[in-house]
């Protein structure tokens, strides 16, 4: 069976493909149902139920966004604004399509916020079709500083077949150089640049970039930071000088999967619009802004409590990491102003490995220090789903004792698991 | 509030949007979600427990599947083939990975299926990405044919940059004026044909298309007609000379959104493969791919039975429109061989508007023989979600009746929808 699947993948894939492919024998619906229910029942006691997930880039909606997830709407067509959709008998609709960009807008302290893209990787397609055009240059920020694959030509950039090139960064001030950036600017001549990361530990400085760029559009992807800059913490990108704003909604912000785009300029919104719809979306997913409504409305009665802490658990987190004896990045300017931590372990994807062995699920990451085509030397961590669990310094300094025993002392992860198991289900 | 949003809409969505935009005064989180709950409760009402579903691009999903359905997976990132995720801890959820393509594939006869896309105008810009270039043309069947936003330069075609052209038709044939279609390739030189539609009451013949545009790539979008295609009816794609067939999975496939990207050709596969992830896709939704594989096995083990009702009702409802004097397209050959029916209404928005009023809900379309331009004169009916409510010939007789009622003998839309709710909450 498993031929079917990507023989194009890398050894380690096809392996792992090959071995699950000779366990999925019964193909009648009932044989289906019956293995699709295991692999999610066994997922969701692994990974939701005992893990202790330390990933950057997820997050647990609130209970009353869960609430008004509704699967009936979200599995049927929508498209077109209210009072000219394509289809008839939606309009009750017309409530959610008019809420969640009015209130998301508003969150962000932005004109104008399109809500209707799949994903932010979407969102970021669409800026790059609004403001460019096939052939020409963008520059973002390289790999190893956190910039995303749709940054990048191997993702989005490509398929607007633009040409892509990386910012000059100052590993020292987790930055772009703005000594380097003006003959950069002078001689790549970019019609767009983006900034913004997928690991972020310290702001950007964007009023010096964007005095640099002069009239060259600025893009801020906020896809990690957003539930930050959405409750006023980490920094404020139109207010501070980017021209638009892109960010995935179920991240730090915490909402439904998608993608959001936001901005002041009028023009531009409308244009940034019409890329989404018509342009990457036909019918695109109603249900979803149920809950984008209700988690942006959360953000705004909470007054930066949830933020707060998540920034408040990183740093405690960093630090203790620290005293146990691990490289942690950003030591000298305490760690992070985010929810995000780096550690320097050398091999990021062995470590990652055996600590999920342990039942600590992270992501490996690309290091502003190291060499260009170096493997990962560092764990990302993100503190914004164990917060919302109700994680505070005491869960924090056990993860991070755990983490040391695993990945500094040699513990066996699968009794280290046990502890972390105990750790997960006890909150 | 409604200044916020889409202030460069036409007058009827700005007048709607205002109109929506005036009840919305609580922006608590208490207020939002009452709001967000009351919008969904009275959507649930009209449209899924009262309304008449004659639109041709939804459906239901069944019951096994909507059981694995699972919010919190598909509200989580997943990122990577199996053996290789970017995320750790993930495992459980290979299954579904390898599952899924793997039956969709079976089920369509064809080597690889792709699974992963958001949409099928994402598939059909993947199709776009790794089979053109920016500036290249592609030929499309006109608007007017049913040729798709996402085969048009307003949608998919113009993110990548493309020249866009309308393939010759003939309106009497249902199909692509063969006669006309070599000179047509000979000076438009397209590096892709795009054939298959919103409205196809007919196959496309595809053997004969196939020969004629000889080494072009021919994708089939059967985005409407992938229901009856899995099931072996209506056309097989790619056994008739398709070389990439691709789909919608929640319209007459009657699965979870979705979009499928299917081919034979290895080399092929990838390059599609590889322009959805990385390309258009960093993160996707794996749990959409639970649904997705139990409905793939229930198509199969239903041996064309749902299709084959769904055909048959769409041929009753249709004969039956023309006795109540209707203009029926195709009559003269027995007029449909998909669960499509088109009817000739002269002012298609403004009879969809009445039978809404009417509590049945269905599109209007553009039609073959109107002018260039001319707005829809058409109404499009899909029986493919009454059929999976039970509806039989007595229903779509009195369905029918209704309609004739509202458009041909003036009747009250309000008194017909009394009936309209009767029918729909009889079965």
């Amino acid at each position: 069976m498993s031929k079917e699947v990507a023989p194009w993948a890398s050894p380690i894939a096809r392996s792992r493909i090959a071995e699950v492919a000779a366990g999925l024998t019964d193909l009648s619906p009932e044989g289906v149902s019956e293995t699709v229910r295991g692999a999610l029942r066994d997922h969701a006691r692994k990974f939701d139920a005992e893990g202790i997930v330390l990933y950057a880039g997820t997050n647990l909606m609130s209970p009353a966004a869960r609430e008004v997830a509704d699967s009936l709407v979200s599995s049927r067509p929508s498209m077109g604004w209210p009072g000219e959709k394509y289809q008839s008998g939606l309009d009750h609709l017309d409530t959610l399509e008019v809420l969640a960009p009015t209130l998301v807008a508003r969150l962000l302290g932005a004109r104008f916020a399109e809500v209707r893209s799949h994903s932010a990787t979407m969102a970021n397609l669409a800026v790059y079709t609004a403001l460019t055009e096939p052939g020409d240059t963008i520059a973002v920020l390289p790999e190893r500083a956190g910039g995303h694959t749709s940054h990048h030509a191997v993702g989005a950039p490509g398929i607007r077949g633009l040409r892509v090139v990386d910012l000059p960064y100052d590993a020292d001030a987790f930055d772009v150089d703005l000594d380097a950036l003006p003959e950069f600017l002078e001689r790549e001549q970019p019609r767009l640049v983006v900034i913004g990361a997928s690991l972020l530990l310290f702001p950007h400085n964007i009023a010096a970039i964007a005095e640099l760029v002069e009239d060259t559009p600025l893009l801020y992807d906020a896809s990690h930071m957003a539930g930050l800059v959405a409750a006023g913490r980490f920094q404020r990108p139109l207010a501070e000088g980017a021209d638009i704003l892109t960010f995935s909604t179920y991240k730090s912000f915490g909402g439904p999967p998608g993608g959001v785009i936001a901005t002041d300029d009028a023009a531009l919104a409308e244009r940034l619009s019409t890329a989404v719809f018509p342009g990457l979306t036909a019918n695109y997913d109603a249900g979803r802004l149920a809950p984008l409504a209700v988690t942006a409305a959360e953000i705004m009665a909470d007054e930066g409590a949830y933020a707060d802490r998540c920034i408040a658990n990183a740093r405690i987190l960093a630090a203790v990491l620290r005293e146990e004896g691990f490289t942690v990045a950003g030591a000298a300017r305490g760690f992070t102003d985010s929810h995000h931590v780096a550690v320097d372990v050398g091999d990021g994807r062995a470590a990652m490995d055996r600590l999920a062995d342990a039942g600590i699920y992270l992501s490996a990451i690309g290091l502003p220090w190291q060499a260009p085509g170096e493997p990962d030397r560092g764990l990302r961590i993100g503190t914004q789903e164990v917060t919302r669990r109700g994680f505070g310094e005491d869960e924090l300094r056990r993860i991070a004792a755990m983490m040391a025993d695993v990945l500094l002392r040699d513990a066996d992860p699968a009794t280290v698991r046990k502890a972390a198991v105990r750790l997960r289900t006890s909150l």
